[in-house]
């Protein structure tokens, strides 16, 4: 290969920012089509608003407007929120520059874990409109206002027309406004619309409306006063660790620490005891187990023992990683949504322990089935097919349904066995949220859950059992049917057999006191005994409350 | 809100490398579950090579070997090719640090375009086993050996153990070889034995073979000695651009241009007669259209012009974008690949003329369904289902097939409009190959397009012209059908009516000449008047093979 042509080919070697990678494909954002992107920004900023009250013990008060500047394609879009503000010196970074926040190196349950999705937003602005996104926060004694944008070759944030001022009412919250251009508005189940209502669904701590274009004013006020635990930060678990995460830590360690010191303060569970338990298997003695003297520094750990580390940590007994960071929407909330949106006949709900997802990061699923009522999707020709609501982290993801992970495990249940149709022939609405302090999102755009075994594992476990419990209430309503039928069919003779027994029996009985009697009879005793149901109920109502309870009983 | 809770809250407050992010996401590279992350590391090595062949005009020669070092875990993948090497000065950052290439900046049609892949290798390799990537590229009368690291905090190379030496033979190629934990070679439908079986298909130039960790050794020779064309890189076209795009290219222009020759020598299908049509346009006479000075300086362009630019644009008629730059595998290429891997009764293959999508994209779909034979995808209880073969300019994608624009409109197609039963009821194997200077990918990853209003419609409108060709196909074997019933119901009667007649004609007729005759007759005059075929055909074969002609007749 001749010199020249080698150098030709690689005088097109360049290095490129992570604004200019995500600017050329901002699909992967979630800025793909115009009602998408515009639910993209709203999701973003109303994320961060959520989790910054959270992170602050403030219940989120949010306020989302939406203003057509050109029909079917520019928008003017501002979120405002009482959280506690961005400080001057992080403003610039937490709008205008990729991969910066608060949040991407910590082991804490929030909505956003990214550090992108703000600045992409003010990134789409830019490039749509030219403009850079409106900021005041006020925080502190301060109230800063100014024009943030990305400065895309260098990934960086430029501030533009600050004007710093005293905020002696201790004000606080953060208020952004873009204008943004390719979006389009409108109330289809993709939409912002559908957004904010998802959110108040799952969240029911946050007060938040929604301006529309039309100026209809959507107001969706919290129904729970109870401030949120504050995501608590927890350390890493030792059997959630790879070689790399170990060797990573440890070198970045200063020299005070020896490794034992280090092993107890930077993980969890690892109490003196375990220390020496470990040092014991890393005596050397260990076959296939490399020696380890736990007096060294972290930073001189080598590769080598830092995998001895690993197998040894499999070799202990350990207490589960703590799982009290994990914050479910909950059973009692999930219910009341689904009972508010599809008024269905049925909400199968399931309350599982958190589990742990490679070794050492928990996370939880909450799975419910709704059946009936407004249940299932209405299809154009009619027909009523399955439908999924989906959400991490209590945040609604509406985009990328088919290559998600709950998705994938809800068509993926055998529903046959649960004596239902195939998953797409049943009206039903399966309601999954997983929550974690790591979602593995199959893309930046933060809208699918990527397959990982145990995650899809535990969704699908999770489905089933609401599945098994929706079972055993049909299965009730069809013994409710059966028995009614039944009891109407010998029902049906008690006035010609109390008429004939009257008769029978001569002056002293009246044919409608006998009649009473008689099905008093066929209600209790008959029906009790001789169609096997032992639990005596008088009533016969189909609605499946009873049922329900009945289920329960059975499960328990 | 305190001041001291706001800075606490901020204390946290981080910017991370883009390498950290796709290390703590590194399921968006692909690299989730131990088969597929094999896979990846081969389909990233594999493509480089290929694309780095190509770009030097070079028949591609790739030998690609795994070989176990510990059951189920890890795994030594090494890859050798025949390209131009890669020149010290660029070595470290094209495997050692993400988003530094040749592709990602340029507007050309090659698989890789990200810069993130071979990179992201490295950092797998460091994460999983804390070994680098072993090197050796040749290249001019250079031979360069080292070991390659990214360092994860700042996204930067780290080389070791460089060796330079003479290379005076002129040999010229790249080896690197890795050290991979966390996968698994095993022969399933999502292996690397697939993935370069689906090279190979879809490469006819490509000589490709494949080491596995048993010692089995397969090589696909090409099969074309024909160098394709290099990748060509295009200008923009007017019609392509966001406003962004132009304020950008403008502003990073030197001074010696003016608007006019910006335009002309940066865009394609720029004339000077077009700009003056432009300049026109932009006089300021026209009804919302700024006035642009085609004498500014470039570096000068304010977002408000630069939207008067794009406005113009649309006012004027323009030459369609060149797609000489984009090549498609070609439908003789596809026919004689799924002929071999299926062995199937009929493939319906489409050719279609480049597409252009947001506005000045160029993209091509090939598709291509084949049934009968081996086509569809065998259950494990017997009953058979679809298949989709998918490509990105003919690199396979063999993951993420739920989330694919491919997929999707796949399944979007109504099939039976075309006599055929639901998509996942038929015994067919669509193949699609998407070839474009940028494919919309979803993720990082690269395994799924996203669904682009254009694209998505475009490979369904290729699909559905491959099944209207398909149907045409079962209509001619359905009347082939029919007509060999018919015609067996006549012909039947032959011999009792050769016989009779013979007997009434007497002793000059013999009944097998009668017979003879009769069934001419029928063959002929009955079979083409009275059943209406005007073909006259005498065979009446049913393997497909005239049915396929007459079809191919009829569509034209």
């Amino acid at each position: 290969m001749a010199k020249s042509n080698t150098d030709k080919i690689f005088s097109n070697f360049k290095e490129h920012s992570v604004a200019e990678f995500f600017k050329k494909n901002k699909q992967m954002l979630g800025f793909s089509g115009k009602v998408r992107s515009l639910t993209t920004i709203v999701h973003e900023y109303v994320t961060n608003s959520i989790d910054a009250c959270e992170e602050a013990g403030t219940l989120p008060e949010i306020e989302v407007k939406i203003h057509e500047i050109t029909k079917n394609e520019r928008y003017k879009v501002s979120v405002k929120d009482n959280g506690p503000g961005i400080p001057k010196k992080h403003l610039g970074k937490a709008l205008g520059q990729m991969l910066a926040g608060t949040k991407f190196h910590r082991y804490a349950q929030q909505r956003g874990q990214q550090g992108i999705g703000a600045a992409g937003c003010t990134m789409y602005a830019q490039i749509t409109t030219g403009k850079p996104v409106y900021v005041v926060s006020e925080y502190a004694d301060k109230k800063l206002t100014c024009n943030v944008a990305v400065d895309i070759k260098t990934n960086s944030p430029t501030i533009t027309d600050e004007v710093e001022e005293d905020n002696p009412q201790g004000a606080h919250g953060l208020y952004v406004e873009g204008e943004f251009g390719e979006v389009n508005y409108e109330r289809s189940a993709q939409s912002p619309y559908e957004y904010i209502k998802r959110i108040a669904l799952a969240n029911p701590h946050v007060t938040i409306s929604l301006l529309e274009p039309t100026g209809e004013l959507t107001t969706y006020p919290r129904s729970s006063e109870i401030v949120p635990k504050k995501p608590k930060e927890v350390l890493p678990h030792p059997l959630g660790l790879g070689v790399s995460d170990i060797v990573d830590l440890a070198h970045r360690e200063t020299d005070k620490y020896n490794m034992s010191s280090f092993l107890q303060e930077r993980f969890q569970r690892v109490s003196s005891a375990k220390v020496d338990e470990l040092a014991q298997v890393m005596s050397g003695k260990t076959e296939g187990i490399i020696y380890l003297d736990f007096k060294k520094k972290p930073s001189e750990l080598s590769w080598e023992e830092a995998e001895g580390l690993i197998k040894a940590f499999s070799m202990v007994k350990w207490i589960a990683p703590a799982s009290d960071c994990i914050h479910p929407i909950g059973a009692e909330q999930i219910q009341t949504s689904l009972a508010h949106i599809l008024a269905p006949e049925f909400i199968a709900v399931t309350e599982r322990p958190p589990k742990i997802y490679k070794g050492g990061v928990p996370f939880l699923v909450e799975a419910a089935i709704a059946w009936g009522g407004q249940a299932g999707r209405r299809l154009s020709n009619n027909q009523v097919t399955s439908d999924i609501i989906r959400y991490a982290n209590a945040a609604p993801l509406l985009f990328d349904i088919s290559g998600c992970a709950i998705t994938q495990a809800a068509k993926d249940v055998d529903w046959k066995r649960y004596k239902l149709k195939n998953f797409e022939e049943e009206a039903i609405t399966v309601f999954v949220n997983l929550a974690s302090v790591h979602i593995p999102y199959t893309s930046a755009g933060k809208q699918a859950i990527s397959q990982e075994d145990e995650v899809y594992q535990e969704i699908k476990n999770a489905i089933m059992e609401a599945a098994r419990r929706l079972q055993l209430h049909l299965a009730g309503i069809n013994k409710e049917r059966d028995r009614a039928q039944r009891r109407n069919a010998v029902i049906k003779y008690v006035p010609q057999l109390s008429h004939d027994l009257s008769e029978l029996a001569g002056k002293n009985t009246k044919p409608e006191e006998l009649a009473k009697k008689l099905t008093l009879l066929i209600e209790t005793k008959y029906m009790t005994h001789i169609l096997g149901d032992e639990s005596g109920e008088e009533g016969l109502e189909e609605n499946g409350k009873e049922a329900e309870d009945a289920d329960d009983e059975k499960e328990e």
